[in-house]
């Protein structure tokens, strides 16, 4: 399949000033929107319309990248970063390609309209992908898992059940390949047989940290290894910061599961409202320093507490996709009317009275005890005999109680 | 103190519709507001003007008192319960009292507005008391705990402690004698020297549960035993959810700490929404039964998830009383700005290295390096050596790239 030239261009001038300029940066981003890729990428190498700072880096980068400054600095790099995917079993995928998802734009309106922890929130240039699936078709029905690296059990168990849970029914698991609840996510999807996506703070041939090689191994073979960072990048806590704006705008929503006060998994989820994406938070005990950031979140307006994948999907899937209420097991009992009940109430559970007794504990008249109990009778809640009335004993009578005050 | 005569004739009839109808009657409430309680009296003795529901179990009530059917029976009623109050130490209180709280009668909106359970939610028409204090007082500044009976050592440690940092305050606990929370809740405000207000769902003199004889004895005499019911009265389910409006009504909202899924504390947080009062939850783990109707409440629009008294305070308290927000300690790198930050990310944790080598990691000009670096280290976040900079080790290190996700 041939390639027309302006796409090829295009795509050439975004890999290009991927490589050559910090992810998320919002002086490139609105560049770009307002001439366009191919003239941003003109500018940038040559150093005129951009402000000095970003000039500056992209020299610094030029020079580590060991490219001479001259007119077809942009092929040369993004030839580079070409043969360094292929090498590594990689492909780079730009906003130019089929390939891209179209929610990762949604980072524009996040760049203009607030800017969280004073940081460039701007879309990705391109992405490096490492995995069979396509990017686009797969988080088209996704949901972004995250939290803290230090888990409780409980955590764990939270994350691998929902990433399982939510996997089985279809929906792909988002996170970022770290320890704690990402990693547990990740392999919830694996062992569910469903999709999982990486997205990672660092180069694509990085298996940090490196506790999870095997688990990003088996991404990269089965789901997708997403990252916006060339080869040889090292992550770093703003880049940490930087890829979580991606976590969040990939997918229909973000469920954190555990996370300390201070944990970036809050930072994703803040992306997430920023974004008009649905945020979801697990709870937990109120004692466990795990889950205090859940609760600060689940304290804002907008968050939505959720105990099941089916109260995740009811909130990203399409109308309809409606949880099952949870109920206990319908009592008896609660068919009967205000009267009934209160009749059946002041009835004694071993010894049989009689329906004048019953009328006066209940505090109705005699004629209504007299008209009802039959009726409970036939019902089977209460037994006659020549004394009155007694409960008619059965197994649940300890719950209802419970369920009654 | 002599009481006026009008006072004393509307008290003596609300103490007698109290006895000879069952609480929260909506067609008596009616009646009354409409004729007044005196008139009311006369109407549901001599069985005219009211339903026959409702005028054949007043004939029950009074054939069950022995009173006969004449021209003072109202007067026969309520002295009948006065002798019987003193007897038991207790004191009967009504809407012709100085210590009725007004917060009762916020019911007639509950009982207009909504009709909740199928269930008659008027306001009590006499109350019966056992306790030191002021009633209408003690409930000025006041919080509902409710909860299961069948806790866990979770909401066990809840209760206690939430009803222990309230009552330390100066707020009062409000709760229904039950086992488990309830009781959980009045001890902890016990022990903090604070005041309790036991609601009950029988006659005063009961100590219902048996195993909670002693706290409710305890309660008599340093706080408050409330109750609709006159002595003798048996506590049953329908009374159980009859009381529960009170115990929403008393106080400025409910806590709800630990529940099941049909829990009956759902019910009181129910009214408390519809009274219009702060309705609180505490969160749990979600594999928690006893957490699964707290959780199903905190997915309700108007519940607050409270997980501190100071957050419930902050609910129920003045303008002002606002809670402290949870922090983890504030971190020097905060300070920093995004170029900094950036910067400070690419030095290398041990080894030195030049401003060039950070400036390529971290994507920055050469000359933002070398003008960043000197601030960082007079900042004490690196040290420079004849090989360039390396970061300053310091204990918190490990805290902070946790953070940094």
């Amino acid at each position: 399949m041939s390639i027309e030239p302006q796409v090829s261009e295009e795509r050439t001038a975004r890999m290009a000033l991927g490589m050559l300029i910090e992810p998320g940066c919002r002086e490139l981003g609105v560049l770009v929107r307002s001439v366009g890729a191919v003239e941003a990428l003109a500018r940038v190498v040559g150093g005129f319309g951009i402000t000095e700072q970003l000039a500056g880096a992209v020299r610094a980068r030029l020079r580590a990248a060991g490219v001479q400054g001259s007119a077809n600095v942009g092929e040369q790099v993004a030839e580079q970063m070409g043969e360094r995917a292929e090498q590594l079993g990689a492909r780079i995928v730009t906003a130019a390609d089929a390939e891209w998802p179209v929610s990762f734009d949604d980072l524009v309106r996040a760049s203009r309209e607030g800017n969280m922890l004073r940081r460039d929130t701007d879309p990705p240039m391109c992405v490096w992908l490492r995995g069979p699936l396509e990017l686009a078709e797969t988080l088209e029905r996704s949901v972004s898992v995250v939290g803290a690296r230090a888990i409780t059990g409980y955590g764990g168990y939270v994350a691998s059940e929902f990433a399982f849970g939510l996997a089985e029914r279809g929906w792909t698991i988002v996170s970022g390949g770290a320890l704690g609840v990402d990693v547990t996510a990740h392999r919830g999807a694996l062992i569910a047989g469903g999709k999982t996506v990486a997205v990672m703070a660092c180069g694509i041939e990085r298996a940090y940290p490196a506790a999870n090689a095997a688990v990003l191994e088996q991404i990269g073979a089965e789901g997708l290894v997403v990252t916006e960072w060339a080869p040889n990048t090292l992550p770093h806590k703003t880049r940490f910061l930087t890829r979580n704006r991606v976590i969040a705008a990939a997918s229909r929503g973000t469920v954190m599961v555990e996370a300390g006060s201070r944990s970036g998994a809050r930072n994703t989820l803040g992306y997430a409202r920023l974004l008009q994406r649905s945020a979801m938070v697990v709870p937990g005990p109120i004692n466990s320093a795990m889950s205090v950031g859940c609760h600060i979140e689940l304290r804002q307006p907008g968050t939505v507490l959720v105990t099941r994948p089916e109260e995740i999907i009811e909130e990203v899937g399409s109308v309809g996709e409606l949880a099952t209420p949870i109920q206990g097991a319908g009592r008896p009992e609660d068919a009967l009317d205000p009267l009934q009940a209160r009749i059946l109430d002041a009835v004694h559970a071993r010894r049989a009275t009689s329906a004048e007794q019953i009328a006066a504990v209940a505090g109705v008249s005699g004629r209504d005890a007299r008209r009802n109990l039959p009726l409970l009778e036939e019902l089977g809640f209460v037994v006659s005999s020549v004394d009155g009335y007694r409960l008619r004993s059965h197994p649940r009578a300890e719950l209802g109680e419970e369920a009654g005050r």
